[in-house]
């Protein structure tokens, strides 16, 4: 017996914003799961800045590629409840993670592998937490901050740290954790809103919303002896400011691009790269996923963190797979805070 | 008794291109040296490309201040002999170096820190090596190489590696400490001469002229399967091609920007940064300064390598103290080789 799900499938590559007209929802037959194989029913789905690059017919080399047009979306986290299993250590009933997304059913194969990918079949612990914190602050988001912050920035004593799009999935765990571990951190976004989310409930020492004036003489007011790790998430001119800001033996944790993500043609790069010369800097360009070797000890702080009320989990809801290209389109335009999630059923 | 010598100044900041006519000689008097001084008589003196970015009114934050115009130009590295000495540790005859460079005479004071900054005044083993050779593969030129290399480019097994400027004195250096460790290793140069010589004498894998085409396809030509260790000493588009060339969990020693000393406005950066992202790597600079507890191993390793003939070393003399603007406006035209030095006497 098969029956009829429902996936999203990407029509045409946008040209500069995200359009919800260049996506279609398709009908389409559940087939039935083979050996080693699962059958989830979704429940939530993810939507990540990052998914802008897939939209392009070449996007950048070494990455994700990129989606096809009129086909499934795969590598896109998401979790469910399996519906039926033919995969050793799954039982109808668990609640899982895969990275077969934007779609009500999937058919996933399990991995044999013992430290398989971030995308691989695994199941979830939901007496620790609700199901949708596993694509949030623990799942790539909160591995992607948790590596990025320790392993790749070298967060030390004493660090003065700026993290951008503070509002945002990531970002927002990065300024959390950085407090938590005692250092003056700055945040920007890019609402009067979020500057004073930042402020007033996360504690940080400062914020500025990006939008208010040219951005060095922004960061020099809040941190105005300079600064010694730089959590990135934008790009551009931001990583300009910080190479200005950054004091000898500083980081840059470069996580991602977004003001980069929508643009036809590649933006140049910042024009004070000799800085890093001058200082002695260190930019470490990094993926989440490629520092799956610390979930465990992510699970264990972060799940603590996320328990004792230390770290505050920001979510902005979309209701209906349907809606899954809409909650990109404003995710890209800035119109969500922390992590942006669709819930499926 | 006082007597006279000899300085270049600088009387001007040029515009483009270093022009010798912005520089004077001018005669003064030299004063006796004081308690804890010497005064030395200076035999050799540096040229490097990192002079042109303190020909600037302002130059980059962090690094050596401009020259003051009319005025002695310090922090210069320059070999000599202890004419006259009213410090421990140094008698006439001895041979030394330090900072206090494009003079014929110099009053040092000597430094009382144990571990001094490469410029500090020191004692130089003229059995070992001609005094030259510490200006050059002994000195900040080999320091820079070794702690780029081994350092902070973290030179691993089975690395491909790509030196830019590799005819220059610290390319010179990386490349051939590669080959000895048994790298395979790509060399770039400004001209077929200096190509021919990488290739012949220096025995590298593959070598090229960067104007022979686009840079991206002469990189591929030279390593087809990608690089590892990129030895930066250029910046702009060859930091854009080595990018876009470096496999994951690559790195960028960046070493200098020359690319970018002369440009009036600094040029844009590389607009493939999001690279660093996609494939995890490392983008560290570094001054060869910030590693002068590096600098016995380096003698000893760079020293053996030296006495053995497993490291050539190149040097282009220009003679006469009144030459050394004119070596340095050569040296900018790519038109030296090796260390570029000028003998006082």
């Amino acid at each position: 017996m098969t029956f009829t799900g429902r996936q999203v499938q990407l029509t045409a590559y946008p040209d500069g914003e995200v359009r919800p007209s260049d996506f279609r929802i398709v009908e389409v037959d559940v087939r039935k799961p083979g050996p080693g194989e699962v059958l989830v029913r979704n429940t939530w789905t993810s939507v990540d800045a990052g998914l802008r690059m897939r939209l392009r017919e070449k996007g950048p080399d070494g990455y994700f590629p990129a989606f096809p047009l009129d086909a499934p979306m795969d590598q896109i986290k998401t979790v469910g409840e399996v519906v039926e299993s033919h995969a050793a250590g799954f039982e109808r009933g668990h609640t899982v993670w895969h990275a077969s997304g934007w779609r009500d059913y999937s058919v996933v194969k399990a991995s044999d592998q013992p430290l398989a990918g971030l995308g691989a079949l695994r199941r979830l612990d939901v007496e620790a937490a609700p199901p949708q914190a596993y694509l949030g602050p623990l799942g790539g988001n909160g591995l992607t901050a948790y590596a990025g912050l320790f392993r790749v920035g070298e967060l030390r004593d004493g660090d003065v740290v700026w993290v951008s799009a503070a509002a945002g999935a990531v970002g927002n765990l990065v300024a959390q954790m950085a407090k938590i571990r005692g250092h003056y951190v700055v945040g920007s976004a890019g609402s009067e809103e979020k500057v004073r989310d930042l402020l007033e409930v996360l504690g940080l020492d400062a914020a500025f919303n990006y939008k208010d004036g040219p951005l060095p003489e922004l960061l020099r007011q809040a941190a105005p002896d300079g600064i010694d790790l730089y959590f990135d998430n934008v790009g551009g001119d931001h990583l300009r400011a910080a190479l200005a800001a950054l004091r000898p033996w500083g980081r840059v944790a470069m996580c991602g691009m977004i003001s980069d993500y929508e643009a036809a043609t590649p933006a140049p790069g910042p024009d004070n790269l000799f800085q890093a010369v001058a200082n002695n800097l260190t930019l470490r360009g990094f993926r989440g996923s490629a520092n799956v070797d610390l979930l465990d000890d992510m699970w264990r702080d972060v799940g603590g963190w996320l328990r004792d009320g230390r770290i505050r989990y920001r979510e902005t809801v979309v209701e209906g797979l349907e809606n899954a290209p809409e909650a990109l389109a404003r995710l890209m335009r800035g119109d969500t805070t922390g992590k942006t999630l669709v819930r499926i059923a």
